[in-house]
């Protein structure tokens, strides 16, 4: 790209650095900020250079948070002997969203990956062993995702589990509600049928 | 969404207003950010405000620039005599870029849209008839996209050029070069057979 301003050429380059974002894409999204009043662009740089110098990560379970202890671990209503192993905030707010879960979660950061370097001292691994060991937690629940980073970060805090008396559980995999039996795929379908449940609980 | 954070919050509301970009986008940018070092985030932030608080438009062809009167304009290698009256930024690069244009530019800022409420004195069309006033200009070639709005703005700017002597051109609406004639729209196709050129002239 041939730009005729080099403040143009450095903003479409930063821009153009966040994923799935292209030059072309970057210079759409900054020759639009510039048809906007100022204070919108200010106030876009501003909310994003306060959440990455301001924000912090709850002591308990690691998820993002603006204080010391988040707000679901420092509800005293939820139940916290049963801990739900996570992956990233977004895990956190889809289960939210269900209001089916009221006990604390765990949020790991990612999953072991040798591909993408990352192992298990780069996650929250250790916290939740030590969480474990205090004593006080009776139920462990894996919800990654099934993939195999996923399945192998699960197997690795299990293992390690083992030693304690402890319930571990992992979400129920299975058809989407509402979905056609055709379209599923052969193993989730496999699956379902495998760990299928009386079908008075599923009323 | 359920957010734990304010800060992520309205980090996730101002990215989401950007053209194309929803929530989840918005959340996976944001996101994005805060694993990377602090140091990423601050350099497109000052960029963006950079942009934002220091950019010029050239006092000669409006076109996006970091001084008064942009390279292209200030180059006096170039003919002074034609003009290319364009839509924005975008179409100065992309014709920059076929390196066969060696006049100057005419950055328009938009085109006339009655539904989107933009006027012909929103755009900068009295000071392209002040240029072509001033006597020195021979040729103005109309280089907006053929839309409906396009069309109305080259005719209207045609309009107010037809009182001085000069010579208006289109550019050539065809096939494109490599495209089969199969897969082209009736009207490109129609056009390029009416308004065919002589063929030692496409060697």
């Amino acid at each position: 790209m041939n730009f005729s301003s080099k403040l143009l050429e450095n903003a479409v380059n930063e821009v153009s650095q966040l994923p799935g974002i292209g030059k072309r894409t970057a210079l759409r999204l900054v020759l639009h900020l510039l048809k906007q009043p100022i204070s919108h662009t200010l106030h876009l740089t501003d909310s994003l250079n306060k959440l990455v110098e301001h924000i912090k990560l709850c002591k308990k379970c690691h998820n993002i948070s603006d204080v010391d202890i988040c707000e679901i671990c420092a509800t005293p209503s939820r139940n916290s002997e049963i801990i739900c192993v996570v992956e990233d905030v977004r895990d956190v707010m889809a289960i939210e969203n269900t209001a089916q879960f009221k006990g604390l979660y765990h949020v790991l950061g990612g999953k072991i990956s040798p591909i993408e370097g990352i192992g298990p001292h780069n996650l929250t691994i250790d916290s939740l062993i030590e969480k474990v060991k205090s004593g006080h937690i009776k139920e462990v629940i894996f919800a990654l995702s099934s993939t195999i980073e996923g399945d192998t970060t699960n197997f690795y805090i299990f293992k390690q589990l083992e030693a304690y008396n402890i319930k571990t559980s992992t979400i129920a995999r299975g058809i989407a509600v509402g979905d056609e039996l055709e379209y599923a795929d052969e193993i989730t379908l496999g699956r379902s049928i495998v760990n299928r449940i009386p079908f008075e609980k599923s009323l």
